[in-house]
């Protein structure tokens, strides 16, 4: 990096020379592919026609680094699953940075790191960006914004609002790890075994397991807001309950002992790289072995069952034998986690 | 709005109850689209084959109101622009919101109604977002970031690589109003005729303008860097020189005015509802005209030439018939323009 500086200063974002500087010595160079080294306002692509997916997140996580990821790895992943769980085959990612003046220029080379790797992973290409200075204590640290456009493929359709009765709920593996993992390195807390971040491009998983069951009504990656809320926009959306067997939910020993500290619901603490998958009654066997052969789909289970109803309701069974009502998150638990 | 909330609180972005609320109630209310209505976490977009433009900004002016406009006017407006000037017809936007805790509801009401305002003079549609909110102090009050799609018509090829000598460049109207606007405003100047910011959507303009020229070689919106910025862009990726006629350039007085007091130089200054056109000298009296019809292009004036070198300087030809190199920005004269 032929870059002087040490740290970022206001004239990084002024769109004049020292912008231009860092654009090309660093995000040009690191991110390099044809397409973004043309330096022109927009990228141009080819596209096939038909049906497009299109998606945008900004991640704003702190601390920008954590056990198991960075605010680089989640802004890739975070997007491409977006992407992945509508059905599409992840393509292209713009990215825009918001830069606190004084972000050191080392902390900024690793994060692109980061980024480079989950897209080279995640199949991707950084083909567009922007980058914004803001002056000391007007932002914090670095916010990073990803926009995402994928092909999905003929014949599939995927939406919150097919669920039928009988279906089976699919969890790819444990669940908290990632809002565990943020909030015990934010607040300094030891754990004797630390949980990990599972922020993972889930786009693999997902043609795989797109091309093994032809039922699979819908798919989404439970971040914010966690299972609890993802379960309930299903139960919404396709009128339907949802019974969720609470003994097969996978979940780490370690974070269930952080929540169980913290005061947390697992339900309800977000993860970066499971999907929920809800299939066809029939199909959910082969749903299942096809996930769990997967590097991400391991510890994939059936934790639960589409029910007639009451429409909206999500039901969860607890070991004991009662139930209670799983609800979406009030309230704010875990500010900034992703 | 059925939010009892009179501002944003950090449960409005934790994936619970209260943001849902505030999506249905507030966002999709506003942008009001059947893609974006869905709640999915894509858009599912139909698209023709071809050539797709794609481009992302991220938006942090302050103050977030300023004469003439406002950072949903930009966030819309800029991306349109980026789209537009790559020759593309913009189609779909996507919108990520980062929200300082306690920012007023009517504040971001407010905001949003100018995207929607500037969204339908644009012809675009909002199909996707993301609302992040963070505490106090981690952000200042709002940044948005847009990304946008837009369909190449075939046939339009422009690059800022493309120009040849002799072709003519025409600027679309005064130089320096959106950022001399925004200074004012923030740091409190009183002008007895104060500048208005020149924010608008260039997509028709550009529509006219391609129609009308076969001989567009390159557009570009001067934005952060100025009009200094991009002819030295063009200039070197083009490897010509360009020779501008400073008296031809279109400047309002009260800019003028408000440049010298506050030391800018306004080929410095940002624009945000101009563009540079380069045409080839026999289309450009024709180019000219056609822009001078829209309403965003009646103050367009030719405003110099492509030369044969030194390959990437822009020279300056000053009214006493001196010259003087203009170069690109160097160091930052007005963060958070944009």
């Amino acid at each position: 990096m032929k870059i002087k500086e040490d740290a970022v200063l206001l004239a990084h974002g002024s769109g004049g020379k020292l912008m231009h500087d860092l654009i090309r010595e660093l995000f040009i160079e690191k991110f390099a592919n044809p397409v973004l080294a043309k330096e022109d306002d927009s990228a141009v692509l080819e596209v096939v026609g038909g049906r497009l997916a299109f998606t945008t997140d900004t991640y704003v996580v702190k601390p920008l680094f954590f056990p198991g990821g960075d605010i680089g790895r989640l802004a890739v992943c975070g997007t491409v699953n977006d992407l992945a769980t509508s059905g599409a085959t992840p393509k292209y990612l713009s990215c825009g940075f918001v830069i606190e003046e004084g972000l050191s220029l080392e902390v900024l080379e690793r994060v692109l790191d980061s980024m480079v790797e989950a897209a080279a992973e995640a199949w991707v290409t950084i083909v567009t960006g922007d980058t914004k200075v803001v002056e000391k204590g007007g932002a914090d640290g670095l916010f990073i914004n990803t926009a995402g456009i994928g092909a999905v493929p003929e014949g599939v359709v995927l939406s919150g609002a097919n669920l039928k009765v009988g279906d089976k709920i699919i969890l790819s593996g444990t669940l908290g790890d990632h809002g565990i993992a943020v909030i015990s390195k934010r607040e300094g807390f030891e754990f004797s075994s630390p949980a990990m971040s599972d922020a993972a491009p889930l786009n693999g998983l997902v043609a795989d397991l797109l091309s093994a069951a032809k039922s699979v009504r819908a798919l989404r990656d439970p971040t914010r807001g966690g299972l609890a809320s993802t379960l309930n926009e299903f139960a919404t959306a396709s009128k339907v309950g949802i019974e969720i067997d609470e003994a097969a939910v996978p979940i780490k020993p370690e974070v269930m002992a952080a929540c169980e500290m913290l005061g947390y619901d697992p339900f309800h603490v977000a993860n970066e790289g499971k999907l929920i998958a809800v299939v066809g009654a029939e199909e959910a066997p082969v749903a299942l072995e096809t996930m769990r052969r997967h590097l991400y789909g391991q510890d994939a289970a059936i934790i639960g069952k589409v029910t007639a109803g009451p429409p909206g309701r999500v039901i969860l069974k607890t070991p004991i034998g009662s139930t209670r009502i799983l609800d979406m998150l009030v309230g704010e638990q875990l500010p900034r986690i992703c």
